[in-house]
């Protein structure tokens, strides 16, 4: 493996990038419970977006992890999961936004957000706020109870486990270091990820 | 309650249709054990959407039913479930498509879908396949096991059941007899469609 791109994503923020078909991403947690949300896009059809609907269907779980399949709206396969040091993952809420946090939080100011994020760091690749679909929420650990309620517990990251996926066809990539302290068992910590080929 | 519209909608077979602010949708299943795909969009804004990833999350369950809010990928509400006689809907799987016949079903050959004719029914308001979300999958009875895997049974609703949401906002709707028998107890019906104030 070659390493061909390597970033530090800051607690709170995100970054945006074309990820090649073939190339292999890995999104490493450093410090352990912190969750990462992952959106993708095609780069030949940017109106075709990670799709949580398809991938369910097809995989008939909710929770993803090695060998799982993340399809497109289209039912195209954009990333393969080759390795998960961890096992949960969300593939059900939406990225959290100002409009969480003042709907469930109570908070009326200002709060980072991933959906911020997501817009702010892809919008250069020609992604508008609309198009951000429900993103894979790595290591996030939501729990379905059997009345259907969802229960947040701390991710089981520990410092340095990782998911690693193999691009399918041509992608532009959002992740974020999630912003919600809730989800983050009480602090939202940086996120690293690394391209190789 | 006066009666404004009224549709029938044959087996395997869809509509689309303006809601207007403060109007009543019901759904209603004749003939029990057959599930009904809705979809909608803003008026004012067509990219915006029904978000199961807001409506899950701000409801803080799977199955949403009577007093829970089906939102936007704008945190909108854009319905109330005001009347619900069956109470176990599915938000999580994408449409029906040629190609989950295909993937699940090993179905090369023509199959109706819940895609297919969402996309028919709603291309004369200006939506288009790519801005499809995963629908409120009306009557499906989808369950989470704790392992994360989902099973399929047959729908609770018997003759006459019916769902009854209030439109927050005025609305482009789309809404299916859904096309896979799988969902439906072996046989595809139709869904009756009435809109009242």
């Amino acid at each position: 493996m070659t390493l061909i791109a390597q970033y530090h994503v800051e607690a709170q923020t995100g970054i945006g990038f074309l990820l090649q078909q073939g190339h292999i991403l890995t999104v490493i947690d450093p410090q352990g419970e912190q969750v990462a949300d992952l959106v993708a896009f095609g780069q030949s059809y940017k109106t075709e977006w990670l799709s949580s609907g398809r991938s369910i269907d097809y995989s008939e779980t909710i929770y993803l992890t090695t060998g799982h399949v993340l399809y497109s709206n289209r039912s195209t396969p954009m990333f393969t999961i080759v390795e998960d040091t961890v096992g949960k993952h969300d593939f059900l809420f939406a990225a959290c936004s100002s409009e969480m946090f003042r709907i469930l939080g109570g908070i009326e100011g200002y709060h980072p957000s991933c959906f911020e994020n997501l817009v702010k760091n892809l919008s250069p690749f020609g992604i508008t706020g609309d198009m951000i679909p429900t993103p894979f929420n790595l290591f996030m650990n939501a729990s379905v109870l059997p009345t259907g309620q969802i229960k947040i517990a701390p991710p089981l990251s520990r410092p340095g486990s990782f998911v690693r996926l193999r691009a399918e066809i041509n992608l532009i990539v959002g992740i974020t270091a999630c912003s919600t302290e809730a989800c983050n068992n009480g602090t939202c910590k940086p996120i690293d990820v690394e391209i190789t080929n």
